[in-house]
């Protein structure tokens, strides 16, 4: 084992927190019905929008990014409203699991694990059942590694008077998303992937078209009903007691997200990604995603390495989280994530320890070549 | 420059501090004459017992390590106790300045920088004039990455009824040290190097033989009285108010020290110093020292590159600091640490940077070539 042993969290979440944003959430509790604590909130509020690329309010829950996904569903779910869930993956699955939990009507589009949904099939169900009103997708399908077209699946869906709704949790601001000049109407998020704060907080923002249905809709919400979250919101409050120090970290988060500007943002996750593919390829390793996300590169076990295996002997050995493959997919792909707070080096530990890894389980390689491949990208691209 | 942009530290001093002893650092601040915090106090001191390989007791002053050298000299200087100072490099020099600071009686042992000091010119010094019996040398010499014999040189200075006072600063934990077993009189350090800490404290150890000389002298001095500081340290108490959350980041500290165990940490040192070592070599680079520590890698520069824009370049685009030459040494050498809190990530993190700084200042070497050898190096002795 390596000694000393440090943490390195090449997960598509939780990501590393940066510093500045630990030491801002290991303040003080301020009490939350009090004007410093909704200063503070009008401008998380705020704030949000910008990563949202919205000019609709982004509501905040004390929840996980799911918490987010189930706020959609049951506060869409009006009468005679039909969904279309895009599957693909589990978290595409997710947007199944929960229409069903709460006996909403709904259809699902199957899309084979590893690629992204085709607009046209999204399409054809739309033109085939007109009560479809509600589509439900993802970004970054976190358990494959694919981006989806969503600001093509927008334009298909508005030409049908349907409403888009992303699940964008761990894509946000890793993969480029507009809500507002795509016309995507609802995006669900979550704080533990881009936004480089610890889990615990989760996000919806909806067009005045989504506000619509749910205007309409007889909720069956209490913690999750987005109509008490918007009247709080306006006087920058919340129905019930916020996660007050996540709010003090995303506060600082967003300062440095600003500092750093959304478009450099995905930039840098852009370069990374690519980077991080190069070198998998460069070792005779596969990728798996045929639509990869800017997120989180997955990559196809070579014959011989039990996935299982790889993922444990790099984080006891190494300290080195990375993920293994989830639902179907389990043994079958990693994942190493390049989402957040992350730079170049913490891809080079990433790829080294992997090297290692694979070196130590027999798989047949020229040591050295992934390392040599970050480095040789990474000059290319730097300026 | 690379965003984000996250510090690494790979100067022999300041080197990193874990999170837990930063955490213990930020904790309350309790009063210092309590019995609370006597109790801290007690278990440092026996815990530094184990770090200095000694029985005697070791003594902590709120200082840099620069005051435990004051402390060493100041209290010593009995009348008729002549000193010799080894040079060889900036903190051998030191050794010089504060015997100039106070008066005292010294001769000095020059020594080719890079160079580490012959016990037998030591000897021919000590044999050609009797008065000399306090010897000032250095470990690590943190200005050339030389270490010294101190073993041999203790075995020398016996003879001559003098006895050795060895400034082991940044040489603490990194290279190995056994004050009792090899006969050394007094230990001298610093916080912010292999123990992992803040800068701020000091410390100092002495044998008994030490101990005679310093009760017979007529000692000019109020903050580093040893006297003083021996009689409160009886009790687990301090003349003057000890640096407290440094005293609990201390405690901190030491439960890792020993947790790991001070042979294995010996171990880890020599372990990166000798991959830095090849991987240095391995870029055609030459390495200065001819006797290297294992705590700082010291590498002559090669033609055409400028050290302080190497340095420079380094910290300001990769957020990596390394060291440049200090003194007549400014400008000919970099040195890179591999001191404290670290393991074989940072290393790769410190090659790389300096691999991308090579290239980008025209250097010729085969790309990769350093991060190869790290890999290669670190699987052979990978159990």
């Amino acid at each position: 084992m390596i000694t000393p042993r440090k943490r390195y969290l090449l997960t598509p979440g939780p990501t590393p927190v940066p510093e500045d944003v630990l030491l801002s959430q290991a303040r003080p509790i301020i009490h939350h019905r009090t004007g410093e604590f909704r200063e503070v909130l009008k401008q998380v509020m705020e704030d949000l929008k910008y990563v949202f690329q919205t000019q609709n309010e982004v509501l905040i829950f004390a929840s996980s990014g799911t918490g987010g996904m189930e706020a959609a569903v049951v506060n869409l779910a009006a009468k005679g409203v039909k969904f279309l869930t895009v599957a693909g993956g589990k978290f595409g699955e997710r947007w199944k699991e929960i229409c069903s939990s709460f006996g909403v009507d709904f259809v699902t589009l199957e899309v084979e694990w590893g690629k992204a949904v085709e607009p046209q099939d999204v399409e054809e169900i739309l033109k085939s059942d007109k009560n479809i009103k509600v589509v439900l997708t993802t970004l970054c399908e976190t358990s494959t590694g694919v981006v989806n077209d969503v600001r093509a699946l927008a334009e298909v869906v508005k030409k049908y008077d349907a409403i888009l709704v992303v699940d964008a949790i761990s894509g946000l601001l890793a993969d480029e998303l507009r809500m507002d000049e795509w016309g995507i109407d609802v995006v669900v998020s979550g704080s533990q992937k881009g936004l480089m704060l610890p889990p615990g907080l989760g996000f919806i923002s909806l067009s005045q078209r989504a506000w619509d249905i749910v205007e309409k809709a007889d909720v069956k919400a209490y913690y999750f009903d987005l109509k008490k979250a918007r009247k709080s919101g306006v006087n920058y409050d919340t129905p019930y007691t916020p996660a007050v120090s996540l709010i003090m970290a995303l506060k600082k988060a967003l300062e440095m997200i600003k500092e750093e500007g959304i478009e450099n943002i995905w930039a840098r996750h852009a370069q990374l990604a690519g980077i991080c593919r190069n070198a998998i390829t460069s070792l005779g390793l596969k990728l798996f995603a045929t639509r990869p996300s800017n997120a989180v590169t997955s990559v196809s076990l070579p014959e011989g390495i039990d996935g299982s295996e790889l993922v444990k002997f790099i984080r006891q050995e190494f300290g080195v989280s990375i993920a293994g493959g989830q639902g179907k997919l389990k043994g079958k792909i990693f994942r190493i994530a390049h989402l957040g707070y992350m730079n170049i080096f913490d891809l080079l530990v990433g790829i080294a320890s992997l090297e290692f890894a694979l070196h130590h389980l027999g798989y047949k390689f020229e040591l050295g070549r992934g390392l040599l491949k970050v480095e040789e990208e990474f000059l290319k691209q730097y300026k």
